[in-house]
């Protein structure tokens, strides 16, 4: 290997240790109580060396809220809303253990610090995230005539932002996957024509629960 | 008017002001943001007077989240899916200009600090609230079989929940009525019988908006 390319991956494996340090870092103390020492200490680093990969806190916390749907792949054949409540199941699943989708979560209340107004924040993302999936639906006549599909994203995008804040507080979010399933139970019968199946998956246990 | 009755009115007005000032001040900084000497001198009162009526911060953050649903108050004669959909608009346009309502909405992520896992929580407690008026639909027919009265007030408040927080980032809240007002307008048709009609009030606008 050339050594340039040996200097581009040592500085993509910093900066992915960085992120996941500042996610760790971002899950336990929130955007305000989080430290940009702390984050380099974490991630075994210098200040001077994250500063070098990410000029603040405010572009580290961006970063990692825009990495969100990424730590989410869903099942490449996964098509309409058989793909919008894989995807809702993945998160809530993964969110017990993955650094990224943690932080995502605590940061949902604190974005006013780092996200500009007009910029994407993680609402807007993950409507992004389902609404194409929600759209191919109706357009496969999955979809009663009185569902919009846009109405439905943001019902369903608010619905997991208060599940995950009010289930954190009962029981450090274990059920939130039961519970995101839960609100598919009782929607899909509302939403749908009945003209096909949408199977809601047994999530996958995260390790020790 | 006997002394003691005096003391008593006094000692109530005391009460009150301390609570609008603690509102006050965690909506602006969140729980842990907030400090007790903070709160005493909004209220112009002693630490000592302060102390005397409650006995710590997280008292006084959880008599202000109890409080919340009588900040709401729904009209007597409202029944059924009418009063629980006049409750939610009604809460979502006086968050916009009242102190406990704010405070409320700004503790929901912080309840862990001085909420008992398995005490009354701002979810459980809202939900109490809509969970009669959707039970009343119910009995008199007004919502369809597949709709368990239960499951629907846990969706609207999750719902809500995720709403006054994306709300908060893009709008700072402005839009929170029209909001849920859009979310009534979508599941209103899925979940009733249309044997009775529901009116979603175009929402009274706090003054200066």
């Amino acid at each position: 290997m050339a050594p340039r390319e040996l200097k581009q991956e040592r500085s993509a494996r910093t900066r992915a240790a960085i992120l996941k340090a500042g996610a760790e870092v971002f899950a336990e103390a929130g955007f305000a109580g989080a430290s940009v020492s702390g984050i380099a200490r974490r991630a075994g680093l210098t200040l001077g060396a994250l500063y070098f990969h990410f000029q603040s806190k405010e572009e580290l916390a961006r970063e990692i809220v825009r990495a969100q749907p990424t730590q989410v792949p869903v099942a490449p054949d996964a098509r309409g809303l058989q793909a919008a409540v894989d995807t809702s199941v993945l998160w809530a699943t993964r969110l017990l253990e993955d650094p990224v989708l943690l932080a995502g979560a605590r940061l949902v209340m604190d974005q006013e610090y780092f996200v500009d107004p007009h910029e994407l924040n993680s609402y807007q993302q993950w409507v992004d995230v389902l609404l194409p999936f929600l759209r191919e639906a109706a357009e496969r006549g999955d979809l009663r005539d009185e569902v919009a599909p846009e109405a439905l994203a943001r019902l369903v995008v608010n619905a997991a932002t208060g599940l995950q804040m009010n289930e954190q507080l009962s029981t450090g979010r274990r059920h939130l996957p039961d519970r995101v399933r839960e609100m598919w139970q009782f929607l899909l019968p509302l939403i749908t024509t009945g003209k096909s199946s949408v199977c809601i998956a047994e999530p996958l246990r995260p390790s020790g629960t």
